[in-house]
This record gives C-alpha cells, sequence and structure tokens, in this order.
C-alpha cells in the first residue's frame, strides 16, 4: 500500500503541476504583466507534496466523481496555499528566507511583487473554481468557492494565523495557550484548509449526507494530525530536510502541542489521531485505503 | 437631478454600511479573532463614497433585478476595493498614511494584521457572492464571483497595480508611458472594477445581451473617466479635501494622462468620456438618469 501511494502522490502532483501551468498559460491572454506572473508561477511552480489537491483528487475518486473538476479544484485549493505561504513568509510576517528549498518570493523578487502575487493567487483561485470549465454544474462551482472561501477566511486559515502572530507575543505579551487554544489555533489555520480539500471532493463526487460527514470526520482527523507532525518535524528536522526554516516555533515561544507537552505525548496523540481518520472511513472498503494510506503519511513523512 | 443623484448616493451608502455591518456581525460566529475582524471593519466601515456598490445596485435597479442581490454584490466588491487600498497602502507598495480621512490601516494596527485583514477581506468578497443569501440562483452566484475575480486578478485590478509600480521605476528604471499604455494601465487598475460594478448589476438584473452591451460600454467609459478626474485631482486638490495623500503621483513621475497632456486636455478627455458614458445608455430611457448622473458626478466630484 505504502509503495503504491506514493506514486500516486507523485502522479497526482505531476497532474495538478500541469494544470497549474495551463491556468498560468491561459493567465497571459489578456495579458497578466510579466513581472507578476513570473511571480506567481515561482511561488505556485515546481514544489511542495500537493497534499492538499491529492486529498481532493483521491476523494472525488472514491465516489467517482469528476476528476477534470478535481483537478482544477485541488489547483485551486493549492493557489490558496501557496498565496498564504508568501504572505506568511513576508518580513513583517514570519520574516523568513527558505520555503520549499528556494528564496522566498520576496527575496526572489521584492515585497511589493510578492504582496501582488499572494493577493493575485488567491484571486485566481476563486476564478478557477467559478469557471465554467470546473464543472458545467453551477451549483457545483458555488459551492466550491464557498467551501474554499470559509476555510481560507477569518474564522479558517486567515484567522488561525493571526491567533498564531498573537501566541507569538507579537501586539502585546507572549500568550500561554492551552491545549484546547492551540487546537483550535491549529484547527483554523492548518486543519481547514486540508479538511477543505477533503469536503471538496466529497462535493465533487456528490456524496450522500453519510458519506459527506464520515469524510468531514477524516478531514478534521487528518487535520490536526498534519500539524501535530509539522510541529514534531520542527523540532526533529533539518532546515535541509524540510526546505523552509525549523525549530522557530520553540524559539518563538509559539504555542504548539510539542512544546506544551512534549515529544511523547505528542506522538501518542498523533498517533491516536491517524487511527481517528482511518476508522472515520470504516463505511467505505479498500478503494479507501488511498485515503487511509494518505493519514498515515501525514503523521510518518520526513518533511 | 443633482440633487436626487446625491440623495441616492448617501442613501445607497447607508444601505451598503448596514449590509457589511450584517457580515461583519455573522463573521462573529464561528468567531474571526477580534483583532482581525477589527482592522477589518477599521478598513471597511464608515468611510467613502461606496460608488461601486452605487453601480451595481442601480445597474440592477434599471433591469428590476433583485436589490438584495445586489446590495450584497456591492458589499462584495466594496470588499475588494477595501482590500486593495490596504494592501497599496502597505509600506512597501505606497506607503501612505492617510485614507479616507483616517490614518492607514497599517498604521492604526500594524503592518502585519494590515496583510491579513487585506487577505481576509478579499477572502470575504468572494465568501459574499458564493453564499446563497446572496442569491438563490447558484448560477448567478457563479456568474459574480467569475466577474469579480477577473476584475480583481492579474488582467485587472492587481495587474493595473503591478503595472503602476513598474511605470514609477521601482524594479528598474522609470518608464515614461505613452497614452496607450497610461490607458491600459488604468483601465486595469481602476477601470476593471467599476466596470464590474455595472456588469454585476446587468448580470443580477438579467440583462439581455443588447443591454449587457450597452452597459458594459458605460461602465468602461465611466471606469476610463473616473480615474482622469482623479488624476486631475491628485493636481488641483488639497489632501484634506480629499482624505488621502495627494501630488504624490507627479513627484514620482508615474504616468497620468494630465502628466503627458497637462489639465487643458485631459479634461477635455475627460469630458469626451462622461458624454460617451451617458451616450451608451440611449437604449434606456429616463430610468437610466440616475446612472447618467454617476459619469457626471464621476467627473465634477471634488474629492
Amino acid at each position: 500500500m505504502n509503495i503504491d501511494f506514493h506514486q500516486r502522490l507523485a502522479s497526482v502532483a505531476s497532474e495538478i503541476e500541469d494544470v497549474l501551468v495551463t491556468i498560468f498559460d491561459v493567465a497571459t491572454d489578456p495579458p497578466v504583466p510579466a513581472r507578476l506572473l513570473n511571480a506567481m508561477r515561482y511561488a505556485a511552480l515546481g514544489g511542495g507534496k500537493r497534499l492538499r489537491p491529492f486529498l481532493v483528487v483521491e476523494t472525488a475518486n472514491l465516489l467517482n466523481g469528476d476528476s477534470g473538476a478535481a483537478l482544477r479544484a485541488g489547483a485551486a485549493i493549492e493557489f490558496v496555499h501557496v498565496y498564504s505561504l508568501a504572505h506568511d513568509d513576508l518580513p513583517a510576517m514570519d520574516d523568513d528566507d527558505l520555503r520549499r528549498g528556494k528564496p522566498t518570493l520576496h527575496l526572489a523578487f521584492d515585497e511589493a511583487t510578492a504582496i501582488l502575487a499572494g493577493d493575485t493567487l488567491q484571486t485566481l483561485a476563486f476564478e478557477t473554481l467559478s469557471d465554467p470549465a470546473t464543472s458545467t454544474d453551477p451549483a457545483m462551482r458555488a459551492e466550491l468557492v464557498l467551501l474554499l472561501a470559509r476555510a481560507a477566511g477569518g474564522a479558517g486559515m486567515a484567522g488561525g494565523q493571526m491567533l498564531d502572530l498573537e501566541a507569538e507575543g507579537r501586539f502585546s505579551a507572549e500568550v500561554e495557550l492551552n491545549a484546547h487554544a492551540i487546537r483550535q489555533l491549529q484547527a483554523m489555520k492548518t486543519g481547514a484548509i486540508l479538511s477543505c480539500a477533503v469536503e471538496m471532493g466529497a462535493t465533487i463526487g456528490r456524496a450522500n449526507a453519510q458519506q459527506y460527514q464520515a469524510l468531514l470526520s477524516y478531514g478534521r482527523a487528518l487535520g490536526a494530525a498534519f500539524q501535530i507532525a509539522d510541529d514534531i518535524l520542527d523540532v526533529e528536522s533539518s532546515s535541509a530536510e524540510l526546505g523552509k526554516a525549523t525549530g522557530k516555533d520553540a524559539g518563538r515561544g509559539k504555542g504548539t502541542l510539542v512544546g506544551l507537552w512534549g515529544l511523547g505525548k505528542a506522538k501518542a496523540e498523533l498517533a491516536r489521531l491517524v487511527d481517528e481518520a482511518v476508522h472515520a472511513l470504516a463505511l467505505f472498503g479498500e478503494e479507501a485505503d488511498i485515503l487511509r494510506a494518505a493519514a498515515h503519511f501525514t503523521a510518518e513523512r520526513r518533511s
């Protein structure tokens, strides 16, 4: 199963890359200014595991949903992910130098271009979803836009980033978060978009209520597992392995479950969440093995 | 007609303010972090003429379109406008201190919050449009999202801002733009969103092809007129009158038609464009007088 999973992950990543390239090519007519488009390409192409698109594609596939719609929805969620990385890396935010093994966008270009390219990648996500090329069904297009907007907005990803800045004491004294507050922050900052990927796939696959609820539980457990795994990697891995800065959460006093509990208890909680994600898929047969493998991968990845 | 117009502009602005407040109130459930929500409110509430929402509402009204849908679409386009102002004002962009007569968002809060609040206002625009509360017709919701995304993105507003930064010599030597290039830049930077406002109203009013084309011509002429009027105000008005910095375009060598042609020829072109906008509405009767008045107002406003 594991070998199949890595092959499939790479295969979907390759398909997504093609879709991203195609969308950028279309963006030259009418013309997006070259510098802006180059910055968007730099941020979006040739990097990342494409885990969020993978979840859209494989969830839709489980339900025999339209694979073309899933790929375009996967591209849209990747645009949002990449825009958030570009803005989070800005000097005024986390001030990072390295992303996906390359200089961050504002170093490769400049701050103004990085702000604008991030803004435009977000816009492009919603343009992609609302375009009839994604689905001939306008109700599906509108639903995908709503799912992504809710996950990316103030009660989701962007709100989580704000809580993260507050937790590190950016605006007042550093805040000591308890486990509940850390979970809430992480459910917003990274969980919402990962869970949204599964929900988009479920929507494209026209899941019934029972299937939707099961997939939502899966997505939420996987999202929580992903962030704990990320925090463990931040402690245990080198910057070279991750292709981004490490050790910075501890250094800045950011609230993580690893920091609060130590590695042992955090790893036990991670295992529990993977188990929860796997069991949420009980109503599906072995055709859901790829999603079960994704839950294991989320916990066991080394980068 | 002019007195009616100003009353109507104020009346729509008041209705839009109510819709914005309601949308922000809903954003507290599930909770958007208080600091983020406060920054979004600061940027969006209590200021501006609300010209873009006015154009959505009055165009929809001309065609007897759903006024509730028009108000929510107007709120969405205002969110995009306000996000772009917040990001344009950032130190890395135009580095402005004053906006709508108040300190700019990054001064009232801080840069990180201003970036995040801008990001979230953009997301909220698409969430607002795709929400069933805007229209029970999902095809209309999807179409409104697509219109706004195209107008706001790399081939529209954000692309125009990039061209503007390039024109002021930010990335290389200052670029001398000819009239064609200035028109292109301005059609993207400010024209696309103003024109989009009219198109959204036409979509909500289910305009037929002939009506749509006429309104599109109106919107484009009005958008071009708006920018020339803005450039004239930048030269002729004080910062106190405008509630934002003035004289900066000339100081930075930005390409404007006023700079290229001088005030006399620019004012003649402005009058021509207002005339063009008014005549584009020939197929409508006096019920389009309010849009004709909007074209005159665009040219004659003092702030």
